[in-house]
C-alpha cells in the first residue's frame, strides 16, 4: 500500500488575512502524514505594482506578465510570502522548506506559446517537469516543501505559473509513488450547485455533472479553472481531490469529508 | 582526510552588474568540489525603498531594519535576487537550491540585543544556529545551497543578517565535517596594505598585522567587518580563508592563490 501524501493548495484571499492564515497554518502543521503546500499570490503584488507604477497589462481579459511584473511577482511570491509562511510553519514545529520551481530544478516549465496572445513570462509545466525523485528524497528527510507559483525553464528564465495547475501537476506526478489526496482550499464551502445559493454545496461532482453545470452557466466563473485542474488530477491517477473551505482543513483531515469531492 | 567544501560569499556590487554576475556564476558553476554560495543584497532594496517611500532609518550611522524594511529585504533578497541567481546557475548545469535561513530551519538567529540601539529586525545567529546535519544531507544529494542573508528565530519572525557573518559562521559550523575554504569575493584585488595604493595587495594578513594596520588607520573602513568575519573563521578551525576579486574565482580555484589569505 502506498504512503499517504497530502498536496494542499491555498489561495490569495487566505494569504491576505493574517489571522485566518495563522489559524490555517496551525491546522496544516498538525497534519501527521506527509504533506506539500502550494500557495498563490494575494493582493500584495498588485498593491506594490500600483505603488511602483508597474502597469497591469491585459489582452482580451487575460493577464500579461511583462518583465517588470515577473520581477515583482518573483520577489513577492518566492520571497515575501513564501518565507513568511515557512517562518510561521517553523514556529509551529512543521519542518517547512520553501521553494520556487527553479530551486533544484523542482518544476521546469516553458514559456507559454499561443498563436494569438503573447502572455509574456508565463510558464506551462513541461511533460515530466516535476522533479519527482528529489521531492521524494526531501519528503523522506521529513521536510515539508512549500511551493510558490514561480517556475523556470533551465535556460535562466523565471516564469509566473498558475498555482492551481502546479498543485494538480505535482499531484499527478507524485501519484506513482504516493496515495495522493489533493486539496484545493478556498473561501467557499465547496462547489455550489447554484452560485446564488450558498447552501447548495455539492457533496461531490463528476466530470459529467461539471459539464452540465458549466453549460447551464450555473458555476461561478472563478471556479472553472480550479475545477478543470481538479478534474485533470482525478483523470490522471490522483486518488482523491476535494475543494474545501480553508477553515475546514482540520475537520476534513479528521473526518475525511468536508466540501466537494471531485470524481470521474 | 576530509572532503573539500568551498563556501563563497558574493556582495551587492557583483549582483548589481548583470554581465559580471553572469561571468562569475559561470566560474562558480564550474567548480567541481562541493560548494555553497552566500549572497548579499545590492542596490535593488534601496531603490525600491525610495520608490515605495520606505525611509532608511539610521541611528549613530548604524542601519535600522524596521518592519517595512524587513518585509522589503525578505522579498528582494530571498525572492528576487536568490531565485534569479538559482535560475542562472541551473542554466549553467549547477544544481543550485536557494534558501533563506527559515527554510528547514537552516539558520536560526535571535533579535540583536543592544543596550543602546534597537536595530529592529536584525538577527544574530545563535550558538549552533546552523543546521549542519541537514546541510550535509543536501550536499550529499549533490545540491548546491545558495543562501540569501535572511534568517529566522523559529518564533515566526524573519531577520536581516549580515551576509559576511553568515558565510563565516557557516564555514565554522561545517569545518568539523569538511575541509572548508571560505572565499570572500569582492571588487578589490585583496586587502591593500595602503588603501591609497591599489598595487599594494597583501599576499596574506595575520591577526597581528590586521591589528596594526587597523590601528594605523591604513585599512579601508568598509573592509574591517569583512576582515573581522574572516579572522573569526580562521580562529575557529576553518582551514583556509581568502579575500579575492570576483573575476579571479576561476584563477583562484585552479592556482590556489589569488587575493589575500587570512592567517592566524
Amino acid at each position: 500500500m502506498k504512503e499517504k501524501l497530502y498536496i494542499i493548495k491555498i489561495g490569495g484571499a487566505l494569504i491576505d488575512d493574517e489571522d485566518l492564515l495563522d489559524e490555517f497554518l496551525g491546522q496544516f502543521a498538525a497534519i501527521e502524514e506527509k504533506k506539500i503546500m502550494v500557495h498563490g499570490g494575494g493582493k500584495l503584488a498588485t498593491t506594490l505594482a500600483d505603488k511602483l507604477g508597474i502597469e497591469q497589462k491585459m489582452i482580451d481579459g487575460r493577464r500579461i506578465t511583462d518583465k517588470d511584473t515577473l520581477d515583482l511577482v518573483a520577489m513577492v511570491y518566492a520571497g515575501g510570502i513564501n518565507k513568511n509562511i515557512v517562518a510561521k510553519l517553523q514556529q509551529k514545529k512543521c519542518k517547512a522548506i520553501g521553494f520556487s520551481g527553479a530551486d533544484a530544478n523542482l518544476i521546469k516549465a516553458k514559456k507559454r506559446e499561443d498563436a494569438e496572445i503573447d502572455f509574456g513570462f508565463v510558464g506551462d509545466i513541461t511533460e515530466k517537469g516535476v522533479n519527482k525523485k528529489l521531492i521524494v528524497k526531501l519528503l523522506k528527510l521529513g521536510l515539508v516543501p512549500v511551493f510558490s507559483a514561480i517556475t523556470h525553464d533551465k535556460k535562466g528564465h523565471l516564469f509566473n505559473t498558475n498555482a492551481d495547475t502546479i498543485a494538480s501537476v505535482m499531484a499527478q506526478a507524485l501519484s506513482a509513488k504516493y496515495d495522493v489526496e489533493l486539496l484545493y482550499c478556498f473561501d467557499k464551502a465547496g462547489v455550489l450547485e447554484d452560485v446564488n445559493n450558498p447552501e447548495s454545496v455539492l457533496k461531490n461532482i463528476s466530470e459529467e455533472e461539471f459539464s452540465i453545470l458549466k453549460n447551464e452557466g450555473k458555476l461561478h466563473k472563478g471556479i472553472l479553472p480550479k475545477l478543470e485542474n481538479a478534474l485533470g488530477a482525478i483523470r490522471n491517477n490522483v486518488n482523491k481531490v476535494f475543494l474545501i473551505k480553508e477553515t475546514e482543513l482540520k475537520n476534513h483531515i479528521e473526518n475525511h469529508h468536508a466540501g466537494t469531492e471531485i470524481c470521474l
